[in-house]
């Protein structure tokens, strides 16, 4: 439309640099065999390829350990050269969980929540630091995974300057088997989608949420409401596509 | 995945590189301000966005004029540089189409069609010269996306190592008004999606093959097969997403 009219130049949005920084005593490069206890860094590749899909560009700042002023020097970097940053794994509140003390250091930071009601992803941090957001995501894959498409990438579009943002692709589906599930927090549980006898049907993929092959073996998500036990086999749901 | 087994490496296929030549006395270039008769360069642009879109990357050849020789030694240089060439406009049996001539012109070349059952997008050629694909595509932008989409689309994917595509993503609307279509060909209508009474509707775009803003108002395409008649206001129909 732009060429038929003529209009060579347009004023757009930057893309946003979102930088990733990986942190945890038992992760290792991806290059090392990891030993017993370890496990290599998924994170980085997996936000870095979400952020892209989101279409921000990403800075990947490494694998840091659990020692409190590494990752201060490093978020400090990050957020300089960054527009916003991602800190996968130490968000919660353990002994070795050093994301708030990093932000509470910082100057002219606000933490906005630490913690939120859905599983998997509670140990999420948001806080604005100078004008930029920083985040603490929880170091698990498959947590991380989902609190950022839930969470991080409509905040994403919002600073690239979508101000309608693509809704989710949402395919209605039936239950395959009876679903629990805790009141008081949403639930996100990874489906695989297949067709039966001309009916959609969505199965349930359960483990660990640090398993990244249910994340490579799911189609989408389905999203149980605070309110709601559970759900029964061949209820119709909606799957929320990844 | 790869990242979790530690494999760093793979084999992968490379992007296809697509060149693109806009041709046709009538085209001037998207900086000039069209004279009686004229119009900007479209096809590049929009055929760029598509080509990318589909995973591979594109080469600009700029405009040619309805001139063999200028068209056959840019149609040489295109297809030395890049995996695959589309040259839009000139694809028709007119005094002053010279694609199939080009084509003709050059060693080892074989024309697999010229001419196809579907509306818009009736003048597609398609040669094999040497082992590439050298395309023909109409002049008019609609009609060229029409045929990018459908049928250049899935090939680009092919060459690209896909070897299952993605399937289209199609919604199930009601036809908000009759439809006429002819027999004997494949009808593409363009259709704009909105809801109402918690019905999907889809409302038909008329408009000639030449005008872009119908592809902008346009949400997607419902495809009338070969021997059907037409459709009624009301009947449900498949929209394929643009």
């Amino acid at each position: 439309m732009l060429a038929a009219l003529g209009i060579q130049r347009v004023t757009v949005y930057k893309k946003p640099i979102i930088g990733i920084i990986s942190t945890g005593d038992e992760i290792v490069p991806v290059g090392e065999v990891p030993g017993p206890g370890r496990i290599r860094d998924i994170n980085t590749y997996t936000l870095s390829g979400l952020i892209q899909e989101s279409g921000a560009t990403t800075e990947q700042f490494g694998i840091v350990h659990d020692d409190y002023k590494a990752l201060l020097a490093k978020s400090s970097r990050a957020l300089n050269q960054c527009d916003m940053v991602l800190v996968s794994g130490g968000s919660s509140v353990g002994a070795r969980d050093f994301t708030i003390d990093v932000i509470s250091a910082m100057q002219a930071a606000a933490i906005l929540f630490h913690g939120i009601s859905i599983s998997p992803g509670k140990p999420t941090i948001l806080a604005r630091i100078k004008n930029k957001a920083f985040w603490g995501l929880p170091g698990h894959v498959v947590s991380a995974m989902i609190v950022f498409s839930r969470i991080v990438k409509p905040f994403i579009e919002h600073i690239s300057g979508y101000r309608a943002p693509e809704k989710d692709l949402r395919l209605t589906a039936r239950l395959s088997r009876n679903l629990a599930s805790a009141q008081g927090r949403v639930d996100y549980i990874r489906v695989r989608l297949y067709h039966k006898e001309g009916i959609l049907w969505a199965e349930p993929i359960l483990g660990k949420s640090g398993l990244i092959n249910t994340m490579v073996k799911a189609d989408g998500l389905i999203e149980i409401g605070m309110n709601t036990e559970g759900l029964e086999k061949g209820a119709e749901v909606e799957v929320i596509a990844l």
